[in-house]
């Protein structure tokens, strides 16, 4: 028996539009077929987001056909035809036999399919930058004959502007992550085992906000008391204590597209260095979202932020944001000094505020907003508070 | 001011003995520093679990010096302070202004500190699966005098066998699985929301059992009617029916180590196909565990599985497991026809007995097991049943 297509995140007519642009840019390059395995990328293509990318996949589009193939495992295989906008003929599973194989993967048969779709002497695209070093030469082994073009950023690029159906998915996003944000503020506690907050905060993430649940869920970040100079510790054994801070980041995501957020709590009143590095921080959120406009650069957003902050006597080392999408950072545009991308209508960025000043003292705050034809959206909504729980 | 160190999940001796076990490999393939970037491969000779590794990071390991050198972005260096056993002085974070710069990154760092170390013309190991091909050529490009020596799974077959420790943490994690997926009888029911369901369950993952938190979350796969033949789609937005079937994959995770496991859930009564399947894959599974022993090898254990199914008319396609430990799959031994991988003591396995018969019809069940002296001794250990809800 078959299985039955999964109802879609978008219509046809969206991967179509999104297919056309990427293939307009093989054509600027001069390129017959790209082999697409970033799986952002592919979600983006196709709409696929299950969890397979730990073995090898890739997407080929070619200039020539509407719809791309997607070679993928055999026992992925049935999920793409459920989740994808493509016609189950081009989904191709890959034998079982190619895991775990210490002489074949995946990947011979993605070249396989590239000597049938006659490109082996063509131009061909790869995104080496997500390829490793073994299978970026087994496609120049097997392929001795093709000219290979690394398109590592070539599709983050044209994601980089979102369409309006894309900006309407990022909005209820923004709201799970407020509505996650609002539940940290209401079950962090002395006493509280920061994993049980951590429960709840998460638990909120995927039950969603107004009846839209998120789709996936990702890492979250509750840096603790003495760890507020750290940024990536998912969380700690420890309970919160009186007088801890929590420096929190998360997002909500809806069909792959995230939308990051990050506040700090104080349980009790915080110290006068924290509250006045907050309000530099809001201050400097302001500045930099005041001049966010068409045609106005990263760079400028970056720098209304940094001298903003500078008059109230702190420094950011780190840069101020990137664009943010699907899987969450876009590995194109960031809101750092020279940074000379220019801002588009609906582009979108993490506006990313974390700033560890000390090994022991960071600060978090973040807003996840679009460009609009005359300033900024912000798609995220909860208070720019340092919130004080007791 | 300086952040504390947090509490160590191992004691300095066992990262002192994993770090001797790895360099006696490199002795014997005569390499004088390997260069580790492998997430999982940096938290098992560090005791470092925050989630850094989107960005470059390298821990360099010296045959001539007792602790390694992590060298990683400046940001996220308060953490590995925190979080390892290694003297701070061996924590090197690299400036700000290497992320998202396109012409260096993290890894010029970490080449510049092969120079200092003088190895810039000696052996040097490095893990090139883990690489992308842009990284790799860099490393070859600025030590154009080095010999390269591909270490990519040379540290997961170390791992492969785990120290009593190890196995201490691997069954404080299986409780966690299987707490979860209590859990999840309990909450699976017609008309509610897999949203809400899979809410719970990863609450209950994160909780942890016996008072000990999960440390981290990671994703779980519950795939239902009619999509019961994926296998890797985290959830969908749809409400459990009657009838429903639900295949459910989760693992509990403490200080990195994973215990997979996997049950069936069928609402209302199962259908006699499923019925059937479930009692030839319980079989399989007590006739793989029957021969689990050191010196029966990973074929041995998956030819009982299938020998035993096909008696019963069925037939699995794909391998039936794998190693496991920290971040789940190790990508060494697989339990599959052909892997003469001799089994040993302490060396630990997710066996995976998902099997996706149909496009739209299949069924999971697993545990995670450690070979002892004389057998099988399985960590998880939730019921092994169909569980049938209403």
């Amino acid at each position: 028996m078959t299985i039955s297509k999964g109802s879609q995140a978008f219509p046809r007519t969206e991967y179509v539009r999104r297919l056309a642009a990427v293939k307009s840019e093989m054509e600027r390059r001069d390129i017959d077929a790209l082999v697409v395995n970033n799986a952002a990328n592919i979600t983006y293509l196709t709409g696929y987001t299950a969890l397979s990318a730990y073995v090898p996949q890739g997407l080929v589009v070619s200039i020539h056909r509407e719809e791309p193939t997607f070679i993928l495992r055999r026992q992925d295989a049935p999920a793409a035809i459920h989740q994808t906008f493509l016609e189950r003929g081009n989904v191709i599973g890959y034998p079982e036999s190619l895991i775990g194989n210490p002489d074949m993967d995946g990947f011979d048969t993605v070249i396989d399919f590239l000597h049938e779709l006659g490109v082996a002497s063509r131009s061909l695209g790869l995104e080496r930058g997500y390829l490793s070093a073994q299978a970026s030469e087994k496609f120049k082994e097997r392929l001795p004959k093709a000219r290979i073009v690394d398109c590592t950023k070539a599709i983050a690029w044209i994601r980089g502007i979102k369409s309006d159906l894309e900006i309407a998915v990022m909005r209820e996003a923004a709201a799970i992550s407020d509505a996650a944000m609002l539940r940290a503020a209401e079950v962090i506690r002395p006493g509280v085992r920061e994993a049980d907050a951590v429960a709840e905060i998460v638990a909120t993430l995927v039950r969603g906000a107004n009846g839209k649940p998120g789709t996936i869920f990702r890492p979250l970040y509750l840096c603790s008391s003495p760890r507020t100079g750290t940024s990536h510790i998912m969380y700690s054994q420890d309970v919160f204590r009186e007088g801890s801070q929590i420096n929190l980041e998360l997002g909500g995501i809806r069909h792959g597209y995230a939308a990051g957020l990050m506040r700090t709590f104080s349980i009790g009143a915080p110290s006068d260095r924290l509250r006045r590095l907050h309000d530099a921080e809001v201050a400097g959120m302001e500045a930099a979202l005041n001049v966010v406009q068409p045609g106005a650069t990263c760079s400028d957003v970056a720098n209304a932020f940094y001298r903003m902050i500078e008059k109230q006597g702190f420094k950011k080392e780190s840069r101020c944001g990137y664009a943010i999408g699907i899987d969450w950072l876009e590995p194109t545009a960031s809101l750092k000094d020279g940074d000379m991308t220019e801002l588009k209508p609906n582009m979108t960025f993490h506006l990313m505020l974390g700033n560890w000043i000390d090994e022991d003292f960071g600060y978090v705050i973040s807003e996840t907003f679009r460009v609009t034809e005359s300033g900024a959206e912000v798609l995220t909504s909860a208070p720019r508070n340092l919130f004080e729980l007791s």
